[in-house]
């Protein structure tokens, strides 16, 4: 008879949620509606009932991507899965990347892209700063055996930046737009942007664990032409598209989906279609000179219960972030911010 | 002024949901107290309340694996991320692997262990038989280059089998236990079993969305001394287990946790603490002659909305898989499908 270990004491307690405003960079709060939508009973990964839901999903991320995109889909994971997801599905081994780094996730970018055999580039600026097509065309002048242009038709190579110069260089031309997308405006076909991603958990006040991304045609010919095989499996595009109906065959069974996130999912994108206004959706304040910012986001949390989220990377330290995003996004909200935060840094500063 | 695509119609009606008694391999129903987790407010994915969460869930995987490991974790993906996160921690380019095949899983293992640069030894029986120990020895003793014994102190290898003959030949032992686990017995430090996986939308009848995983000893120390990095960045072990609070160093921010899923697999883990008895939970049902399994499970559903699932791989047509885990493993239930079941073979024979 073999010998079993109790069960732990901790799981015989109910579990404890405070009510918190989530006005930092995401998680945002979600609203009864997506929620309650978590809480429906589970269908099959390949019910119908189900893959109904998943062309739903489809067509929100459609309008929210502003896209006629076939390979228009989640990854079963966060944002950083879907960030994974647009770089192993791009990448081959020995491939060019060109990365423009500004802060923290130029950076992880570039991580990924060597993890997946790549060549990165990268150019430099502070956080805060943007790259102008100046910038980039400057470095393709500079590299003219990695940048050709059109006519030379060189093999694609990878831009993690906005905006296209990219195609003049037959290059394809990556966005994560994790925090920002449906709260700004984003053409993703106007714009010529052949891979983008985001969250769930940011504007869409959704929970995290499932992630929209889209590939451009031009994308969808350069992963269906591969070399070698997608190094995720998971991630696979060649699979994941089939999956979620992008194509003409019956749905496989690749993976089984993160159901109830994605019917959270669609309700976020529904309550994104029954809008209109959309606004920019998270903020940087500068910290005051001699002030800790943490002490003010822990006064901020214990006498409010308002998140307010410190700078990442070169920034940590220096800036506050708040998000005011989906179903946060309200005036009584960013007026009980404003007041944690003025009420916080009054206090800090008068106890030192 | 850019024009802007309209928002799809589908969007603005309400999502429908049949209550399906889900009966096949997974995923089964999830229980109120289960569902009603997924629905409670978000918190940050660093703040103090859910990195509780997360520590009784650690608990409870200890408990459910029977283990004491230290890197005992979620991946934020469902089963066959897990699957993936196993294969790319443990796995470097050029290394041996044995797969010891008798289904889709044992191939789709080598897919992934492939795409991990890994060379791939396959064995293989039909569907349904099992390897025994002395299969796997008569492996290692005709390649004596590969599986040499403890006293060589080869380079670790990795088995995707059951029962450790693994070490004496020194390699790594692997288990997949996503349909099985907390449904059998399971004792992994008993068993010396050094990866271990399962999923959260079978025997613990929560969401799919997030997977429990855990690594022994020897396999962590196998992967802090890769020589190369994990090919996966949000798998990486190596900062998953930090998140996951499995060292004395301060949790970084890594990715976002899918937090929501996370609750719901805590219930179900909470359930698991609270049973006692256990039994085995997903059945292959053959098949009668001159019977179609489709025309069945289309009859179960249609009549008793009852899901009863078809074979795949070899078995694909041959037999049915009925599940009866977590919160679905009642008298009734079973009762209720063998009803279905019943009556759709008289039902489709007698049409013939």
């Amino acid at each position: 008879m073999t010998s079993v270990t109790s069960p732990p004491e901790c799981l015989l307690k109910p579990m404890v949620f405070p009510q918190k405003l989530m006005m930092g960079p995401g998680p945002s709060n979600c609203p009864p509606r997506v929620l309650n939508a978590c809480a429906m009973p589970i269908l099959g990964h390949l019910h119908p009932e189900f893959t109904k839901i998943m062309d739903e999903v489809k067509a929100g991320i459609k309008y929210m991507f502003q896209t006629q995109n076939e390979w228009t889909v989640c990854v079963s994971g966060t944002g950083h899965a879907a960030m994974e997801a647009a770089c192993c599905n791009l990448l081959e081994s020995g491939e060019n990347t060109l990365v423009c780094c500004n802060g923290l996730w130029g950076e992880r970018f570039s991580d990924m892209a060597e993890r997946n055999g790549a060549v990165v580039q990268k150019i430099h600026k502070p956080m805060g700063e943007v790259f102008t097509l100046g910038d980039i065309e400057e470095v393709c002048v500079l590299s003219p055996d990695l940048y050709k242009n059109n006519k030379h038709n060189m093999p694609p190579k990878h831009w993690y930046i906005f905006k296209p110069v990219a195609h003049i260089y037959n290059c394809l031309l990556l966005v994560d737009s994790v925090a920002a997308c449906g709260g700004v405006p984003m053409f993703m076909d106007k714009w010529e942007i052949d891979a983008l991603y985001t969250g769930s958990q940011k504007v869409l006040s959704a929970p995290p664990g499932v992630s929209p991304i889209s590939f451009s045609s031009r994308a969808k010919s350069k992963i269906q032409s591969r070399k070698t095989k997608v190094r995720s499996w998971y991630f696979d595009m060649n699979e994941l598209s089939n999956y979620w109906g992008c194509d003409d065959g019956p749905r496989r069974y690749h993976h089984t989906g993160p159901i109830n996130t994605v019917y959270a999912l669609r309700e976020g994108l529904a309550r994104l279609a029954d809008e209109s206004s959309r606004l920019p959706c998270v903020s940087g304040v500068k910290v005051p000179d001699g002030v800790n910012w943490k002490d003010v986001s822990n006064y901020a949390m214990e006498n409010y219960k308002v998140e307010i989220a410190g700078g990442l990377g070169a920034q940590a330290g220096k800036i506050w972030r708040i998000g005011v995003m989906g179903s946060n996004a309200t005036p009584d909200n960013v007026k009980m911010v404003l007041r944690a935060l003025g009420e916080a840094i009054k206090n800090v500063q008068r106890q030192k």
